[in-house]
């Protein structure tokens, strides 16, 4: 079983805690040091967004449409957008971060939280002017190559989330407990079921290919809009790949040629088995890595294209 | 429109912050200066419990009640059980807290929550023998009376919490944007609706009378299994009166003839306007207002009969 290769797919490896530097509030310092106060709506409601950036050599993958989504998340929230959801503020903020760790080259993650700022604990908004916490931190990452190699596994679970999934809160409970559940079998994921259809993951998109087309569930209320999805879909209709944003049913999943998760540190992720039965050959299929491939072209010319912070 | 009202009502009026003693992980320190690591499973996945207790004169009500509660939401969350859930523990914590904090004499209220602890990020649970985080304080508690004779306004909203509502977690944004909403209408609380039919208020349970029979939601996933909801029901049976553990449906509100609200620092609390339109005579029905005494007297009593903290 893989379950070795399952933790270093999701673990994002931290370095040692004193070389890793945080964000907090304007602040820079040694993340083992960064502490909020425990009244923070965070700690207290989960009262917050956040965002993960891949970074590569520096450089911040898809600055604008994460920004787009977190400025999204704020406003459905009602928190007043801070600083950092400027891309100039926030390429600042991530410059001094990768620089101070040490990992401004290779592969690495950008994490920013925001939540509704410290106040005496009452379920309704704190008073106009409390200012939202801003949090943000860097870790080195390393592409799962070889799991994707020879392709994951996941599981199902009922899908028990809330119903505005496409706010990416760290309202993370249910997704917590699923992921342990697939841990815990061995697999990196698990593929979550309402009502009797695939929503997402609990980190990444699900995406199948059934019939000779690209199948995965349209945006709505019930899963993130996620932005390697977004990508991935682009690409396939580059490849004239057939794409057909419609839900499939959990009976659907024996059915499938190919199986794969779109997320940020998943890249593009052949799932080759789900409770224990082979997709398709039980080995990466084609579709999938062809889309891989013209995800990984896409993410190495952004992130070499941009130019480098002055 | 009862703003002012509202807001005596939700504040849980905390004195002068430097006066507010907190217990997090073993230490007393004031509540100000208590702060958690960034990486604090609570402040990033919103994963962990929390309860509150009512507090008299110093003793703590339904202690083993609220305790047996956070017991199984640390079971069903696979947290292991600190010390503080051991009764013993959990009164030293609390004496403490009450006395230095000045909070001995009069009500209060009493705040535990406890969190999976601190670990790098990722989804699934961290490292075997991660020390879950405990952080409990108590504030001043004022009973919303003034309200209570009135009688106090709701509003309807969709529930749109996760299927886990029996677990008290912190995973409570939809219970903040609810109240928030609630709030911005004057009102003091947010039944919500699920499938058309009422589950809960954001931090109370929801009780009807209708065709003289008292009805609330069963318990089941979609609600908190509230501990005045339980004595209240208790109490009627006492006072036989019907109860009917059935849900009623939205269209049912309109044919309320009472309608109220069970909670620790709601105790019962008369609604007498739903969306601006009246229940019943729009004054605290009868029935309402014997269970609130009896509540009430039953809060005295058993306050009064437990014998103080040595």
């Amino acid at each position: 079983m893989p379950s070795a290769a399952t933790i270093t797919f999701h673990s994002n490896s931290p370095p040692a805690a004193s070389a890793v530097l945080a964000y907090l509030n304007g602040q820079y310092l040694p993340r083992s040091a960064a502490t909020i106060p425990v009244e923070d709506r965070g700690f207290i409601f989960g009262d917050g967004v956040y965002e993960v950036w891949r970074v590569v050599n520096g450089r911040l993958f898809e600055t604008d449409r994460h920004l787009s989504r977190l400025a999204f998340g704020l406003g459905e929230l009602r928190i007043a957008a801070p600083d950092i959801v400027r891309r100039q503020v926030l390429d600042e903020v991530a410059e001094r971060l990768l620089a101070e760790s040490g990992l401004t080259v290779g592969e690495a993650t950008l994490y920013v939280e925001i939540t509704r700022g410290v106040a005496p604990r009452t379920h309704q908004f704190p008073p106009a002017g409390t200012a939202p916490t801003v949090f943000a931190t860097v870790n080195r990452f390393v592409p799962p190559n070889d799991v994707r190699a020879r392709g994951a596994s996941a599981i199902t679970a009922p899908d028990v989330r809330w119903l505005r999934c496409d706010i990416k809160t760290i309202q993370l409970l249910p997704n917590v407990m699923a992921k342990q559940a697939a841990a815990e079998r061995g697999a990196i994921e698990a593929i979550m079921i309402r009502d009797g259809m695939v929503t997402e993951g609990s980190h990444a998109n699900v995406v199948g290919v059934l019939n000779g087309e690209i199948r995965t569930h349209p945006l709505d209320n019930l899963i993130l809009p996620g932005i390697t999805r977004a990508i991935v879909l682009e690409i396939a209709q580059t490849l004239s790949i057939p794409v057909r944003e419609e839900a499939f049913a959990e009976g659907d999943i024996a059915r499938l040629d190919e199986c794969f998760l779109a997320g940020t540190t998943s890249d593009v992720m052949p799932i080759v088995r789900v409770n224990d039965r082979p997709i398709g050959s039980g080995t990466p299929g084609p579709i999938t890595m062809r889309l891989f491939n013209g995800f990984r072209a896409h993410l190495d010319a952004s992130c070499s294209a941009v130019p480098a912070p002055a």
